[in-house]
């Protein structure tokens, strides 16, 4: 398993292709527009649990994380609803689909590996199970049942997975551009291979925590413009990126086998937002030949709450995922 | 938990300074020398297994390994010794010191990480209680106990531990200087950070695996010399670097703790041989400015036979240690 990450794009711009207007306008009298997940999805699907229509976790979005509490200590995992998480280790045995119920103990884990590791049909099956369970709509025999659901402010949330391997990508020309031109000159840039493959180098994944978890200020050695020998200190110029980050899951692959492109979604799980931390005085004397080491691998924050690409993918048709 | 390495350094090379005649002689005529890892062990140490003198798993080796054989598919820690494996599942209540009586489990696991998140002090009892188990001088309880043992040619080796990150260091100055001149050029071949910094870069963790496991040949971009866009083909330039690579273990740190360079050993549980991998034409082409990636993740070898280091350091005085 690992983190696909890629340079900033705004989540709501990725999915903007799926969002539609619901008729009705919003306060400042635009046409209010609705999360809306894939066209299998109804927008207007009504929840057990109230929120208001801005929530950032309506019955449509259902994010997974890892969570604790006080009261509980074990990392189990949850999905966001509302002000709430619903607890999966308690509803384990509500996960009756055909696909399934055999493997319900994916969802009495401390983290969503195992999960990840089944195919995107089981990930659809899910998710469906949760959106029936949680819809008013149903005789969901989760109403009234206020011991599986945890309010967010009761909750310390973790990784979501455990991290095999962190991948970071210079996906946008104007970032790599100005990378380019702080490290390099504005004739040197952008370099020969930019626009010929995706450029990329492994992060440390021990070192990606969740959001809310202090980083500290890396020390490391700075060499001045134009001195011959650097000296050791706390970093400087402390920047972050703003990134997408995509875990990887589905069938296992094995060493050497390789993932035809048309078959890649098959094997995203899900998505967070990510900083990618950096210390670019110390970058720019480390980096050479063999990339950025110390200067980025003091932390790197995600948020705790992995959106799902999966379903996604699978609703909208072949044409739209291309353009996306 | 991650895995350190450097170039090139042969291990004999390495514990050179604890290498002793023993006073007879070799075939050749010349002194005999014996494996003499750390002065507190006598080399003239019988053992209850039976091995030639010149058998790469004397007592005073014992290097740890995962392994399973076909009667018995679970992957346990065992221990080297002459031409077979001591299957440590089966004798982990014989661990009674002080130390690892309350952690005996460590040794009932598919991998080596609990151990190796002990500390010195309890990897060095371990291994006084194997030597004392393996010796022909105490009235070991092993003497006659067939069954602890398998032959190394019944058994399949697994991974010694599970991975957390991989760095590659770049720790040979004749290394960097061939590889700076057939990336770039003699004159510019070693750069300015070299002398100062050990220069590393993450490498794909789930990508190392047990010697004579097969490596795939990647397929790549390759930009040919002065071409303008590159050609996708199997590497046609493989490459494998000799490498000594380290296990970290000891107590855990926080993120953002330092280690002081005096306390490093305390976290060097052992190390193994390493081939790093390498398609040198695609590396070429994709390694600025973020270093190596798909020229090296595709496959970097290890020998299953993880030796401690921990006990050496201990063992020798603080100014060899340097000197080392």
């Amino acid at each position: 398993m690992g983190v696909l990450t890629c340079e900033p794009v705004w989540w709501r711009d990725l999915i903007a292709p799926v969002l539609e207007a619901d008729g009705t306008l919003d306060q400042d009298g635009s046409p209010r527009r609705q999360y809306y997940l894939g066209r299998c999805h109804s927008y207007k699907m009504d929840c057990i649990i109230n929120y208001p229509y801005d929530c950032e976790f309506p019955i449509q979005n259902l994010p997974y994380g890892v969570f604790s509490t006080a009261q509980d200590l074990r990392k189990r995992i949850g999905v966001a609803i509302g002000d709430s998480i619903l607890d999966l280790s308690k509803i384990y045995n509500l996960f009756n689909g055909p696909l399934l119920s055999n493997h319900q103990d994916v969802f009495t884990k401390s983290s969503l590996n195992a999960l990840m590791s089944l195919t995107p049909e089981c990930w659809k099956e899910a998710r469906t199970t949760l959106q029936s369970l949680l819809s008013s709509k149903t005789n969901s025999s989760l109403q009234g049942q206020s011991k599986v659901f945890v309010k967010m402010q009761d909750a310390t949330m973790h990784l979501p997975a455990e991290i095999g391997d962190y991948t970071d990508f210079y996906s946008s020309m104007n970032h790599a551009y100005n990378v380019g031109c702080m490290f390099r000159d504005p004739n040197n840039a952008l370099l020969p291979n930019w626009k010929h493959l995706p450029v990329g180098y492994h992060g440390r994944a021990s070192s990606v925590v969740v959001s809310g978890t202090p980083i500290t200020r890396p020390v490391g050695q700075v060499c001045p413009e134009g001195a011959m020998s650097p000296n050791l200190k706390p970093s400087n110029l402390m920047d972050f990126e703003l990134e997408m980050a995509f875990f990887i899951g589905g069938s296992p692959t094995k060493l050497g086998e390789r993932i035809d492109i048309n078959d890649a979604h098959n094997h995203i799980f899900g998505m967070v937002l990510m900083n990618d931390w950096s210390a670019r005085d110390l970058q720019k004397w480390e980096y050479v030949p063999l990339g950025p080491f110390l200067a980025k691998s003091f932390g790197t924050t995600i948020s705790p709450n992995l959106n799902l690409t999966a379903q996604c993918w699978n609703c909208v048709g072949k044409e739209q995922r291309q353009s996306i």
